[in-house]
């Protein structure tokens, strides 16, 4: 049985989404933080780390793009989770009754049309959103409510008092699977992720994305980092289509360290699924 | 006397970046969030509002880009300030008396090693560095201290307990000044900004800095947020040498139109200084 550790407790986004991924027989290691999740897949405590690196309205989670960088880890899998905000509670409080609603920031920021319009109520993040639903039934805590999953209220025995409170319905997380290894199984519909400090030359940036073009490879995603020693130059995260072992992506990555002080390589993996509910 | 709105209140990096840009004699207009400083700048309530739009080690304040988008303000200025977080309280307490420490959750994360290595303390997030020290202050609280500017202490008569905590001392903050109305006076050392909206295209990016390349301005920054309702699209904001009324950054912007859904012009304005302390 697979050992994965995502970052939150059980009924989290990141546990609905491993349960796509890999089926539900799997066990859960509930993590604190992202960190945590990365030493374990380094230190090979479990099979497997999920983390969330993307969400399609609030952008990218920049802890974890400084965490690849930091961590030698690979990239084997992806997917993407529709995410669907419920308000829970421990009664079948009206909207009105609830005083207190906790929950980690990035769901209370996602649910801020319906937050913002009630009165009188207070906001408490917490570290996680089912961590939040767990504390929330084990407190029995009166007129209190969390934005949390469904699948949390099932865990926690918690009442729905609303729910796809979420201001925007094209609300997706992308989630990577990380392990200790590339995976070395053949990928239909491949995509590779790299990180690069460019040699500080003109149109330096240009000249990196010409790498691809002139190879007719389509990119994904770049996302910049600051490297922090050097104020205000940055580190590029790369996402392209196709397979580090694809003669035109070798040749590619050959031109590229022409113009890189370093390139490091994440692995390559299946497009992610996308995963509505 | 120019009316400057900030985030957070006198003694906060903000507003000493605000006096090194227009000099000592400014007035302040204290915010509590940085869509009450753009509402300030749009509303006309202050001639200029100061906001910092990234950190040299934790990069891009996503919540700044994703105003100067939503908003229909311009960019006058720049500066760039080191960043020297100082632990203070109201008496002059031993490092291990310390109980509570308080501060804005950045400057907290910029202390990491300082804070993680105290034993039995207890890190309270607050909204504003210098926002945490006048509450100090005022409510006169035991054992406890908080992370912010020298500045702050002699502003809310605080001891100084630890000078230059941050984890590097390479850490400065950049900040752009906003304004109703673009800048009309000649510009020495000229940088513009702008948003675009690529067509979907294969290579879009790539010909977007080609518009650039080929007229050889050099690009200073790029930034990539979300588009909330294309999921996994995005938005770019690009900084780069020059002036918008020259010709070939004229004719660089005619280009980019081609293959652009939108543009968004938001100004040309002076390289920001480096002050160092």
């Amino acid at each position: 049985m697979n050992f994965i550790a995502i970052q939150g407790e059980k009924g989290s986004y990141s546990e609905i989404a491993a349960k796509h991924y890999f089926g539900e027989k799997i066990k859960i290691s509930a993590s604190y933080s992202f960190n945590e999740v990365f030493d374990k897949v380094k230190n090979r405590k479990v099979n497997f780390g999920l983390i969330p690196i993307e969400n399609s309205i609030y952008g990218s989670i920049l802890d974890c793009f400084d965490l690849l960088q930091k961590n030698s880890i690979k990239i084997v899998g992806e997917i993407n989770l529709q995410i669907s905000h419920y308000l829970l509670s421990n009664k079948k409080y009206k909207l009105t009754q609830i005083k207190n609603i906790y929950s980690h920031p990035q769901a209370l920021a996602q649910c801020s049309f319906l937050l913002n319009s009630l009165k009188k109520i207070k906001i408490i993040p917490s570290y996680d959103t089912a961590g939040a639903a767990k504390n929330l039934q084990s407190d029995n805590k009166e007129y209190a409510a969390v934005v949390a999953s469904k699948e949390a209220a099932k865990i926690y025995g918690l009442k729905i008092i609303k729910p796809n409170i979420q201001n925007n319905k094209k609300n997706f997380t992308r989630f990577l699977v990380i392990a200790n290894k590339q995976q070395t199984t053949k990928i239909k519909n491949p995509k590779s992720s790299i990180s690069i400090e460019l040699k500080s030359i003109p149109g330096a940036l240009f000249k990196a994305l010409s790498v691809f073009a002139l190879r007719n490879i389509d990119l994904v995603k770049i996302e910049s980092r600051p490297l922090p020693e050097k104020p205000f130059q940055y580190l590029f995260y790369i996402d392209f289509i196709g397979n580090l072992k694809d003669k035109n992506i070798k040749l590619a990555l050959k031109h590229l360290k022409e113009i890189s002080i370093s390139i490091k390589i994440f692995g390559t993996y299946e497009f992610g699924k996308f995963i509505c509910n």
